[in-house]
């Protein structure tokens, strides 16, 4: 029996579209872009396909605004260290939020030791990000200001083009990792009015390892990868054509069907929202109600591990994520879980159910009957939930 | 008619292995290697899978010691960036040689803006570096050196072995750009004796767009991409696991046909260097005679410009580079050239010739035939050339 994919946000399968034209790609064998003859001009050509097709999903005033890179994380280091080290004569003070990605965390942390500082501002119980908190926060040495557009953890999506606005009169350049929801909801970096955003393809059935940054022009910002001239000079490295080609595929594909795909994903996330509350006692539905990705539930049952129920799951033929605990297996809470409130017990027993347009209403409805079986015989060996019970009997 | 590819520097074709494995890959659908769950068990056992088959071309210790990037030129930056960060408390000294890829040159300009110093060394009229000049150059200062393998525009091979025993004796962390010649020529870096060792798998049949870094253990190097806890804490993000796979499989076939392709491009080199000398008159073999990649022949011819060469050739359906001018277009002589003593005017009339498993003796033959007659053909319309005739006669 084949798994049912509910963990979208680790990895979407390719669409077949997407499959098609790599699978070409790699049968064509296409030269190097940066080659001044023939076997060059079709892979630039290709590469240029491609970069306009992705350029038309985010909305860019221009195809060459749009950087390739391999991959969220690198966009997301390369937009920040990048102005870090563009902008360091101007100050050294960037403001973020603390329910940022990993990649955001950890290149701002790297930046803490070349003398930069950071704030973090918080969220609500939401995990939703006030601007007027980024607006206080700005000083004169603020140069970058960084806050996710929606939260690959919880889905809450910040109010983005009300910072962008702050930051821009502030005159500081602002960023968004924008991973969880390039190709899964409508963006349009002109609306936004972002200086730099980054996604990747794998979370709109693209493959793995090829991402983008989409540069304002105008805006400072030193490659993070030295040497040629590839990509208009913004960073260097021989191109992945092959996964490039699905990129652009994939991002003509999200642009195409955005409607229906918003649609199917709100009815399997309402159907699983209501299926959670009526089958299951004691599950809080984090996130924002509404300024949310529509494609992830992030739930956390008490009593229980995330852990524990993300195996007993795989039994059963469901791939889901937790994030209840780090990935290097410690019991330590998430930082998003903590940053809106929930504590270590709750935060414990967290799911995050991400799902697409290969799930069904009837994997959903399979999907809760199971869980709720799961969690129940969890429940019954939970000397957490043996002592709830004995306290309201 | 098909193009005959003598650019092979610039881009390999796919080895038909290759392409059926990412063809499969493709169609398989992989999951994220970081997922727990079962479609990230079958990712993490291609993605090792092809690490050890990468591990072994180079006699790397172990499998983990080769961190997987997205290109040479980013194994390059993330090699001399992060010993530079790593290692700034230490001293800001960086000792490198002047016929550098520009992947290393710019890499090491851009950390001039942060009080970096760089000392670069000499080379003979045959693009070898002196160990002797390295030794000398090395300060209590100096945390890095970085010396090419084989160069990508004459293919001189430096005395690698020697310039890593000196670096490790005065305790300094020795990194090579092996990336024209991981897959071409035996690489060991065991033997070797390096600390970092940077390689693509475009210069050996498999896709652009994927890379490698050995990092012996124990190296102190920070990562140039943040994030997640990917390819042991070395290099955060998603894989690109198609193109892994693919490199994989390269080297795989690098490694068990080496013996027999070194053969095939000696045959060939020793074909077309002959053919040079015998068909066309004032023509010099640019490299050293006998350290020297086997796949590249660099010839000036005097008088013409390579530019004309190159676009002539491509009419008759053959591919080659000219390092002459640099990408822009300019007029500017290379720097490798420049370094080797070549004036400006043999420099503008510089081919690079590559070549590989795909080219065969009878292709070289044409190619001797044709780019004879082109050479005539520019002479003819050359004032120089005139001027030159005039001259003797």
């Amino acid at each position: 029996m084949s798994i049912v994919n509910l963990d979208h946000i680790s990895g979407n399968p390719l669409l077949p579209e997407v499959q098609e034209a790599m699978i070409e790609a790699i049968k064509k064998n296409y030269g190097n872009p940066s080659s001044p003859h023939q076997l060059g001009d079709e892979a630039t050509e290709q590469l240029e396909r491609a970069r306009a097709a992705v350029a038309n999903l985010i909305n860019s005033p221009a195809p060459k605004d749009v950087v390739f890179t391999s991959s969220g994380t690198e966009s997301i280091n390369h937009a920040i260290k990048g102005v870090a080290a563009a902008k360091a004569d101007k100050g050294r003070h960037i403001v973020t939020s603390n329910i940022e990605h990993n990649a955001v965390l950890k290149s701002l942390r790297r930046l803490t030791k070349f003398n930069y500082e950071v704030t973090s501002v918080p969220v609500d119980q939401y995990g939703r990000v006030n601007p007027a908190d980024v607006s206080e926060a700005i000083t004169d040495g603020t140069i970058l200001v960084s806050i996710m557009h929606g939260n690959n953890e919880i889905g809450t999506i910040q109010p983005i083009k009300e910072i962008a606005q702050i930051a821009r009169e502030k005159k500081v350049t602002f960023h968004t990792d924008a991973v969880a929801s390039v190709g899964v909801v409508p963006i349009d970096v002109q609306e936004l009015g972002v200086d730099l955003l980054s996604f990747a393809t794998n979370q709109f059935y693209g493959p793995a390892g090829v991402g983008g940054l989409y540069v304002r022009k105008g805006t400072s910002l030193w490659p993070l990868i030295d040497g040629g001239a590839q990509e208009n000079n913004r960073r260097a490295g021989t191109e992945n054509l092959i996964g490039i080609i699905g990129m652009g595929v994939a991002a003509e594909l999200a642009a195409r069907d955005m409607d229906s795909r918003l649609k199917h994903n709100k009815h399997l996330k309402r159907r699983l929202i209501d299926g959670l509350k009526e089958k299951i006692e004691e599950v809080y539905i984090n996130g924002h109600p509404e300024h949310s990705l529509p494609n992830l539930v992030s739930v956390s049952v008490s009593y229980i591990e995330g852990e524990s129920i993300v195996l007993m799951l795989e039994e059963e033929n469901f791939a889901v994520s937790t994030r209840s605990a780090c990935a290097s297996g410690s019991l330590r809470a998430s930082h998003v879980l903590s940053s809106i409130g929930r504590d270590w017990n709750s935060a414990q027993g967290t799911l995050v159910i991400t799902f697409g347009q290969d799930n069904t209403e009837a994997q959903i409805d399979k999907f809760l009957d199971v869980l709720a079986e799961v969690v129940q015989t969890l429940r019954n060996m939970s000397p957490l939930y043996a002592k709830a019970r004995n306290q309201t009997a």
